[in-house]
């Protein structure tokens, strides 16, 4: 194992230190418990969102906050869940009066601590309302999952019920928000190489030097299935169709088009992967007005990558262009 | 080699395919020479500035096109020079009235041909100046250098020269404020895995599971020397300390500092890296006063980093925090 790593014990402790070094004037981390908030908080009068999970998914979740997206991030250990102490703690902090929405990739772990928080936060009256992202069409349950997965859709949820909250909603419409997002958007990703959680020590699967993992899990999850390597627009279709195929829009629908690297892919490859994912949803009759292309929600050094699709509408449109300022996602600020 | 791609002829042309539909609001891709410009392109009786160089370091050049970085960007096949026709094309594209700043990483290839597209534009009437970037320490002259590398050093340039542009600042106002960066930034680097470049489908060269090269290029260029695995505190101090060697900015003085990924490296080690890079330079008495951390040149899937330092005064941290509106680095648009 090559990383540039000190002790894998304090990997994350680390990572927060330098995050709160480099982006002082975006955040603030708070560390054992370990959470993230932004400088400002809490917004009064303000719904607060709070995301988290296991790290090594960079810059997810800690990178998104800021003005305009997340209010807190729980960095759990690397692929671990944060437990339901900081998770409160992080609630506390950023709630402005009107309430906070917890914003959790459907993993049983998250889903679970996330719930016990929002039970604590309830009995101190804070209220909590819970959006549990399911994006992926791969699989249905997993390892690690009842249902689908929460993966790189989390990041458009994340950035419009955001915008959301920034434009003054209260929790209810917010949440609402974050439901319609999450029930317009699918993904689906790929695997070309493994990636080695530090205090395991070795990669957390195997793949042959020829193959690759359609559908993989952001970690490292098994997918659909294994197939040889093959040119990046046959793999871009076997991402594309089954998105397709489960979202069903309508012709002329408007989408925007996130193709998403896991962290350890060149971003030209990323750019061939949605050049032909683009040309595949205008063949199908949709107009791609909105893209995002680059490493948003990652899973350590692996290679490969996942496409998104996410319908929009006028309201979804404008939420998506509403300024941001945080330390991965700037725009208009 | 697995990548995400088609036929290893046609990645440079797909990418900017990609890169167009993506930022169709930011840039407009020319094929057939092959260059990049910003979509207003040229603004009149503003310095335009060109740069380019071989792919494979994405988001560097075209991902800075836009408004207060660059005008265009001219991408050779990756690592290869770009000839000296699309040079002199987007040159005449971006040419406002005001002149035109090229701006060069120190390789014999890049530095031939953007000489013989500046002859070109001068027999067309057109005044180019042009900015030599040499800010690695690791080596002098190298496989393809004479002197030292231009590497992450380049970034910095395009960002600050660019904001000069932008303010109004004429040519030769634009080409001081570049060579006032260059002579005060430095960098070095460090690999810990090799790359692959897509046409030559094997690693350009060896490295063995327990070893490193520090000082190396952002091609894979040998650098300094090769060192077993060692903490990343460790590296760091390797890259840190030639740098400071270097520069020898005296107590007090306010930098910046960017903690780059090569490509393959997960954030989070950025961060870590990062970190310890600013606890030395502040226990060598200097301040910190703006960051920068992530993949900003790269060597296509490359694990590993380098550490740049940039010798700030008031001018430079004013243009560095001056708006910025490109695909890849934006701020205040």
């Amino acid at each position: 194992m090559k990383k540039l790593i000190n002790d894998p014990a304090n990997v994350v402790a680390e990572t927060l230190s330098g995050f709160q070094a480099a982006h002082a004037d975006l955040v603030t981390v708070h560390f054992d418990p370990d959470y993230v908030v932004r400088a400002d908080a809490p917004v009064k009068g303000k719904v607060g969102l709070v995301s988290g999970g296991g790290s090594g998914h960079e810059p997810l979740h800690a990178g998104y906050v800021g003005k305009g997206m997340l209010d807190a991030a729980v960095p759990g250990a690397v692929f671990t869940s944060p437990t339901p102490d900081p998770i409160f703690e992080a609630t506390k902090a950023v709630d402005g009066g009107a309430g906070v929405l917890h914003i959790v990739k459907n993993y049983t772990g998250d889903v679970l601590n996330f719930e016990t928080a929002a039970e604590m936060a309830d009995m101190e009256g804070i209220t909590v309302k819970t959006i549990v992202v399911n994006d992926d069409v791969a699989v249905e349950d997993s390892t690690w999952t009842a249902g689908r997965r929460g993966v790189a859709g989390t990041v458009l949820v994340e950035k419009i019920a955001g915008a959301a909250a920034d434009r003054g909603d209260d929790l209810d419409a917010v949440l609402a928000v974050a439901e319609k997002v999450n029930s317009k958007v699918r993904s689906m990703g790929v695997a070309l190489s493994a990636c080695t959680v530090p205090h395991a020590g070795k990669p957390s699967f195997d793949l042959s030097d020829d193959e690759i993992e359609i559908g993989i899990g952001i970690h490292g999850e098994p997918g659909r299935h294994r197939i040889p390597m093959a040119p990046a627009d046959s793999i871009t279709d076997q991402l594309v169709d089954p998105i397709l195929a489960d979202l069903k829009p309508a012709a002329g629908t408007e989408v925007l088009l996130f193709v998403n690297g896991m962290g350890g892919t060149p971003e030209a490859e990323l750019y061939i992967v949605y050049n032909h994912a683009r040309a595949r949803l205008e063949a199908a009759g949709l107009k791609v007005t909105r893209s995002l292309v680059g490493n948003y929600i990652t899973s350590l050094e692996m290679q490969g990558c996942s496409v998104t699709v996410l319908a929009l509408d006028d309201e979804l449109t404008a939420l998506w262009d509403a300024p941001v300022l945080t330390p991965a996602f700037r725009r208009g600020v």
